[in-house]
């Protein structure tokens, strides 16, 4: 199997992904080499002064030294790459993705070349700010790891993408891309969405003069956090998981509106069941998310 | 003018607020007594025994001994509680309320006795465990302390409340009742309803086995957060504010329909537009939230 220790790794995208992937990998010793490859030469700049990659450059022409090569771009970006990667990519090659769906990626590494070893991951871990500027060595600890192999994947490859995330202080979790997708809209997609029209309904709903927003404490704070988000990223991921997201944000519409009849009918016994019943379970769920 | 630090304050009910409240009087040295006033005994004996409060005990005419009576009990037993108020407290006392809702509240304060001094107010402050236990300090520091006068309310006392507001560390804030109710289900109750739902609705769309939790991230750990919140006071809140907190969450379940709609036509133009804008907006409140 190939050892990470000798491997020269290629990081396609230096933005909060890529870039404390490049980080944690340089402060733990990881690997050999680190490539890193961004159109932002600001960004080229800074992660070769600071010493978290050994080459940095525009072109993926640099991935073909690369024993390993991260896409860490947004989801559409991580597929239009693909197709210059099979291009690019040396023999026996490792070929992963931090990509946010898996469905779609996982489709398009599946006509990579037959000499090179796709495999998708999806690290569930991020922060309220984006890009290079918020890379952090602890991003990845701890966070779970998602690993979405393909039917060509090698048992050796898997076990390759496994020791990676652990390397990284990650938990390493096997899931079908399909199965991947589906739980993301609801964990992961839904809950920006509700943030979004949070942000919607308080702008839409308050009047002039009510200053809404002097009245916001944690609650409305954390609630609306993710609609913060940056937009082209979740573009990419709400088009590349459209059913499952519409289905998720059409569901919760629809269990909104219950919940406003049982409030206008002063249904107190059904309204007191419904919000206990999600008390509990979000109490039991405290201490592991 | 009444001076807080020649003044017995009785504070009923010793949760999260009213022990946050009687502990930051304690720390800060702010009053000349403290009556602690709960049903819940083991609760008494702590109060006491941390010296928070100089008595405490279960019945609510410990408060004829007041200069100032904090009400800090679930919306509908302050409406219950106003009630026997009326017949305990002394002559010029004032009577505060601490509860989240202020129409139905103030209204009741209304009919208190004429030679009662009472105010409506509502900390813009929370914690995620609720109950004497996660009574904190720090809870109403930088806070802002909304204040609801009545129009019997005199100047003395509206100024005696910003004062406490002050003296807490919190920013009092003047708003007509009706206002703050309509302000809060938006921003305050609406982020509980969608908490709510987005529990019922991972419950309801994941499959046996799909173990979502698992993937679940600071994202989902955020927007859920309030959704642990304590029933009671939450029903409470829902009750005394049904056409605000009902009309907020239609409005809502309606935006989450639109969103569902563009991202099933994939209309990437109209999506981007809602998605910066809310992004745009959130970004802005950053720091100030």
């Amino acid at each position: 199997m190939k050892s990470l220790q000798d491997s020269a790794v290629a990081v396609v995208g230096l933005g909060l992904m890529g870039g404390s992937l490049a980080l944690t990998l340089r402060a733990k010793n990881a690997c050999r080499r680190i490539i890193g490859i961004t159109r932002d030469d600001r960004t080229c700049q800074a992660a070769l002064a600071r010493g978290w990659v050994d080459v940095a450059g525009a072109e993926l022409d640099l991935a073909a030294a690369a024993d390993v090569i991260v896409l860490a771009t947004p989801v559409r970006t991580i597929l239009a790459q693909l197709l210059l990667v099979g291009t690019i990519a040396c023999e026996g090659a490792i070929v992963m993705d931090l990509g946010s769906t898996k469905r779609e990626i996982t489709r398009a590494m599946q006509d990579l070349p037959g000499y090179l070893e796709p495999i998708g991951a999806h690290p569930m871990c991020g922060k309220e700010g984006s890009g290079f500027d918020f890379a952090d060595a602890d991003l990845y600890h701890n966070a779970v790891f998602v690993l979405t192999p393909l039917e060509r994947t090698s048992p050796q490859t898997l076990a390759f993408a496994e020791s990676f995330a652990v390397t990284l202080g990650a938990r390493p979790v096997t899931l079908d891309a399909v199965q991947h997708d589906r739980i993301v809209a609801a964990i992961s997609h839904l809950p920006f969405a509700l943030a979004t029209s949070l942000m919607t309904t308080v702008e839409e709903l308050t009047r002039d003069g009510d200053q809404p927003y002097t009245l916001a404490a944690s609650g409305f704070r954390d609630t609306s956090r993710l609609a913060a988000s940056d937009t082209t990223m979740m573009l990419d991921i709400l088009m590349t998981n459209r059913e499952n997201v519409a289905a998720a944000t059409r569901a919760c519409a629809h269990y909104l509106d219950e919940l406003a009849d049982l409030i206008a009918a002063a249904d107190e016994p059904a309204l007191y069941a419904l919000l206990q019943n999600a008390a509990v379970k979000r109490r039991t769920l405290k201490s592991s998310i």
